[in-house]
């Protein structure tokens, strides 16, 4: 994978002050191109995107476009996009998805399948994905699987998807016994972040996405982490320089890591950090009652947790992921999974975890800030950990 | 796409004249290698493959196996499989699905994720399919989705399966809408064929095999329709050494022709010669009351009659096909879709296919014996093939 974004260095800290800063205002949009072995894409990333017909210019004009979106994202941008979309295909359907985790199924899925064969789409069809993670994911293992196999563009919503679901190809669905065990490796076309989505977002749900953010800080770039302590209110408030920068740098620093293993086989693992422990608080609580990047929050506390009781890193590292998480307006405290044996049931969701071999769960835990190692950890210490971060405040 | 196969050349009709002839009686099966850009797989094909745990040493050795089979096959040879597997898997469970191509759908598909899950089976998984086609595309779409891929085997039990789901990677189930509209392109670790299962498989079943065996001689090899002209009696009373050669032979072909388009962008087209009328006939008729194999048979004369329609074969070769198919077992007539507009049906179904464009059919003609060609045929000319192809005899 190769990534070239204007003069930055990926794998610097220090791109956001070499952009020009009239590129985070209304104009041209940043572009963070992706470069896998297959195929090449862009991010862009910007303001008014979906007023600009540019923005899609680069896509393969067709006969049908599907754009698959959601009850709440629906009315505010789906007919601006079908708007700037009509000038490159003959036909634009739309399919409105339920909204929420808990409707990450087949059944929500099929709807998809319905529409593209109810509207006679073929193998040209473009997908696009209006929406958050939910629908990014979906719309994505959707056209993985449409015909085996059609295009699809991002065009999320929430600061989780930009962050998130813009730079992996990782699409699916959830199965009642794991979240995101069905799916498919499958690249966009294209991203189109347009920031301007994010004044509509929940603060609950930006405050998710932070979490996804964060992240980057403690697996790989500390200077990141740093940036983010002295940005995190300017984010919060949805500063659009603020927010176009943390938005690149994560996509870059994503892409480094997809980069080096686009199927998962080991470094990629280190993006799970928090996400083990964060996966069964999702399924434990039942989808959709914490958001993913809730979830993640927490997660990424317990990791660190079990790292510093493994003697990885100090109790100050802790802390200070901590008081990020907390300002980020994050819940810091576990939530209690089954009152009678609550390590075991963390302990019994996190064995069914995809990245589990043979019941054997790998941890992402930090060894040393700004770096992410993968390791198992006794399940004693695993069960003192949930006890400490479960714990009432 | 490389093919080696001893000293055969893949692209000669004569290879079985160079097979020494003891591999096709009970030692040593014979193997043809598939050469993929990214992987390589063979094909063994031979007797007594269920008592051989040597033809499954290649494979990794795992914690897990699933064996995905029907409740037709599942008693007949599930239990041998088992146990040839219990060599190399601390845990071989099976799941046995409905029989049918009825029961190619979502529902059955979860069935596998179901058993997955439930045993806690994770990403180093073998899944193993044994059974027809149905099984065979159902569970390579289940190893493409399950944890967004694992590896699996192919052991088809079906004649059909041996020579067409072998070789291509094409996996998937069918939408209310349309036959396997969703699905992956996925290859298998190896392929076993086995052609003593071939002894339990129904008349009805054998004759609609070689449907998809015949169609290789119109499209790229009329020495190898001579050949079946001459083994036709010998395949359907299931001589070894015919099998065998029959086998090969036809996935010699499909993997010449796949190797040169693995995506389907072009030549790969003609391998569904006789599919575009025929997947019209399975569909109208309701999946199931036609065997595929049946679809396909009445279909390749469907197309060979458009095909002299437009003047790019003489009556002689229809007729030549059509002998050939009427000694397969196979029916020469084509079903009534619609007592009231029998070719309009034929037409609004064909414009549903998969290899349809913006709604225009696209056929797989012969153009001259031995050469397939992809082109679009005016409706009116379509509709007096229709009619002349479903008249009574």
């Amino acid at each position: 994978m190769t990534i070239a974004s204007e003069s930055a260095d990926v794998d610097s800290a220090t791109a956001v002050a070499e952009l020009p800063a009239r590129s985070t205002q209304n104009d041209a949009p940043q572009i963070v191109r992706i470069g896998l072995a297959e195929r090449s894409y862009p991010i862009a990333i910007g303001t008014h995107l979906f007023s600009e017909a540019e923005a899609y210019a680069s896509l393969p004009q067709g006969h049908c476009a599907l754009i698959v979106t959601n009850t709440t994202v629906s009315p505010l941008y789906a007919g601006r996009l079908k708007s700037v979309l009509a000038a490159s295909y003959s036909q634009v359907h739309r399919v409105v998805l339920p909204d929420g985790e808990a409707h990450k199924t087949w059944q929500t899925l099929n709807l998809i399948f319905d529409a593209l064969l109810q509207h006679g789409c073929d193998r040209n069809t473009v997908l696009f994905a209006l929406g958050g993670g939910v629908v990014g994911d979906m719309t994505g293992f959707a056209a993985a699987s449409f015909m085996r196999g059609v295009p699809f563009v991002q065009v999320p919503t929430t600061l989780l998807a930009q962050v998130d679901s813009s730079v992996g190809g990782k699409t699916g669905i959830n199965h009642p016994l794991g979240k995101n065990m069905i799916g498919a490796f499958h690249q966009p076309l294209l991203v189109v972040c347009d920031l301007d989505t994010l004044d509509t977002l929940p603060a609950r749900e930006l405050s998710a996405g932070l979490a996804e953010i964060i992240k980057y800080g403690p697996i790989y770039d500390m200077d990141f982490m740093a940036w983010l302590e002295a940005h995190i209110d300017a984010l919060r408030v949805c500063d659009r320089v603020a927010l176009a920068h943390a938005v690149r740098r994560s996509c870059e620093i994503k892409a480094a890591v997809v980069g080096a293993d686009e199927r998962e086989a080991g470094l990629r693992a280190i993006l799970n950090f928090g996400h083990t422990f964060g996966h069964a608080i999702e399924s434990g609580m039942g989808y959709g009652v914490w958001l993913h990047g809730e979830g993640v929050g927490a997660g990424m506390l317990m990791a660190a947790e079990l790292s510093h009781r493994l003697g990885l890193v100090d109790a100050a590292f802790c802390a200070r992921l901590r008081a990020l998480v907390a300002r980020a307006g994050l819940p810091v405290r576990a939530p209690v999974l089954d009152a009678n044996d609550n390590a075991g049931r963390y302990l019994e969701l996190m064995r069914v975890d995809k990245k589990a071999q043979a019941g054997e769960i790998r941890f992402v835990l930090i060894d040393g800030p700004g770096k992410a190692v993968l390791r198992t950890a006794p399940d004693a210490l695993v069960r003192e950990v949930v006890n400490t971060c479960c714990a009432p405040a």
